[in-house]
């Protein structure tokens, strides 16, 4: 049969699997996107529509990939982090990116309507993506502090951008100034369920479930704070 | 200042540049695509609103990279050839990667309306991605052989699929049997100029512009017959 | 110049630098060792003369690569551990992983006669090496236990090695037991020098001075004891 | 058993399979052989007997591994080819080049007397490696043509050097200004073996026998005389 014959070109592929007990972490950066910006008018030098819509993408990426412990994000880039002992797809770099990178661009077009109501999407965007490993949970901080501090050193150093749209950078809103946050957080729930008594009568009984959801913050992630906060974003002892 | 002292992680990034001088191939693959088929009440076994989109997308893709040679698709996957002497994202598979899985799924959710009309699209779809290096055009011709002649095979193979649907398999179409090829082709366009004669008359002349468009095919790609009449795919003598 | 039509070959070459603040470990196994061993009459089951070699090979390494923390052998095979945070080589798996099977193997023919005497070296003898990272204090350790666990393991499975040749697993050396642990130790030394005293006469002061040199151990290395002994071997707090 | 508990540091090890078809050329440099040849007295600017003990120890090399299909080198390096389709050592890099540094560094040491007699080899030298794919017979011709190239070059700029020693570049043996080409040739070979003739006599037949043996070149092997002579090193139409 014709497919024993060609199947050979499957030997072709080479394993890239990521090196054990590192955290993974995924960034996507859009393309082009300050002519994209332009094109659908985005308010300078932020736009609460574009940046809500970049955070309800993420969400459904962390919705689908439940390793992600942690994701930041601001302007038109976010990190997402795996846990450093996930299996997902084995490891393998190009699947657990290139996943990321499909499901927050269908996300982005997704949820457009959302946030830009019924201004028109001109056309599809583009993200890329990369892996990076981080060995240890100072490595990983690092990663995230950087990521934030770049942030906002570019944007300080725009202070020409601020004067010009008459924007002090002090009386900003948090959501402009650290980004957004996301990590997944239980929450409890008191639910009214109809049970039967030993009397054989039925009544009303509260019953506490426990769900996870993801929040989001707008907070420093570079000092002890947060992280003493949520002691359990990251695996200790390994 | 903040950023010196986080910005050592930047060198935890490790190159992933491909190979020179081999062909570039990446695979897309519908993730849960037989409950997403279902849910969308997919026609079985082929839905042409489907095929179509899956078409669309990958011009989609084929149009933001130019340095593509020649893409192949059937059901729920499409595979994009990189000419072996690309130096697009400095042959950084990554990117090229996390590039065409974006713009294929940014695309998918963009223009479903225009195949599937008012029936809504219920949540983002996702699709996972690989990279493959080929050395020579006989390996890469034997990779979309393998990718056709297999989804013949397996189609062949689920004769009771086709009964049940009470179909035959040799009538049916081109585009269910041979899946979707797409490459570029130079097309010579005229259209009419209005010109100053010599006597100062103005006049339309008839002028002929070549444009390079995407052409695609649904014929056999394991055979020389689709090769010998489009030579230039493939570079020679490397 | 012909040298510039061609030195395009260079960029095939790719960058294999390892992941930064790992650490990086180099074993080296001899190759068709049961026939060497045979051929050269080794005594069964072990033979302190190639073990000495053996050694003495690994200590020709260390000192050319000063960067290994530990190293740890047994039979005929030799683990190096390069501190997480080297930048020999720019850490490049390569360039590590044959400088030390090439420095091991020259030393191994050129030491030969010190362990063997007159007893010839028949052919010059093969080892293959490879490159693994770990990430963690933890994961090291957990290395090099496994590494010397198998050694006991599979040597006490041999009971009927052992009591073929009329030998009491617990009465052998350790050497034979625990493999050979080589790591860096300041030693004190006391030397003497002539020097001149205020009052214009002469006479030997003894002066101390601290060097780093290789020590070898034939101890456990799994529990705590030998760690808590040798606290910085490993980095803390990476 | 303690085994079980510490083997999943196995799963640390990355797989470092070399792309299919691709030719596999592994190089050795000596590593500080300026200084190496000084404290052995090296006939500046070549010595021979330097020359044929790197040659000896790269036919030792060959005779390991017979996958090599070609070798070159001059001065303190030396490139082994491996063909194509070799699936030797599952076509992982560092099995291939660790046990190519290892090989030729043990045969180094073993030889030497062979070549400078009584004057004493000093300490183990050490050599480094590095693997470098090529997908095509053109880029392996070109990887080829620049190290011979390259030598030539680097020599000629050297005319001080030349004048220095009173040397004319153009009457210089070949083996200075070609270096050492490897290839495997097959031989015939004439023996004389004691038969019975059909009368019941015995007599003397000569019998041919083609054996396999390295041969060395010291030519040109940028232009296309040495490859139509030896059409077999390179396999083509793959």
């Amino acid at each position: 049969m014709a497919k024993s014959k060609f199947e050979y070109v499957r030997n072709f592929e080479t394993d890239d699997a990521c090196l054990r007990n590192c955290y993974i972490v995924v960034r996507l950066d859009g393309r082009n996107f300050h002519k994209f910006a332009e094109q659908h008018k985005f308010t300078k030098p932020n736009d609460n529509r574009a940046l809500g819509l970049m955070t309800r993408s993420a969400r459904s990426v962390m919705g689908e990939l439940e390793d992600i412990v942690i994701a930041y994000g601001q302007s038109d880039e976010f990190s997402f982090v795996f846990k450093r002992t996930t299996t997902l797809f084995k490891r393998r770099a190009s699947k657990l990116m290139t996943h990321v990178a499909s499901q927050f661009s269908s996300s982005y077009v997704f949820y457009w309507k959302e946030f830009f109501g019924e201004q028109p999407l001109l056309y599809p965007p583009g993200f890329d993506g990369r892996v990076v490993l981080y060995p240890t949970n100072r490595n990983l901080r690092d990663y995230l502090s950087w990521r934030q501090a770049d942030w906002n050193t570019s944007r300080r150093q725009n202070e020409i951008l601020f004067s010009q749209f008459d924007i002090n950078y002090n009386s900003e809103p948090a959501l402009h100034k650290k980004g957004t946050t996301l990590i997944w957080e239980k929450q409890d729930e008191t639910v009214t369920k109809r049970m039967k008594r030993p009397d054989g009568e039925e009544e009303d009984v509260p019953v506490t479930r426990s769900r996870r959801t993801v929040q989001d913050y707008h907070c420093d992630i570079i000092g002890e704070k947060f992280w003493e906060d949520h002691p359990d974003i990251l695996e200790h002892g390994c």
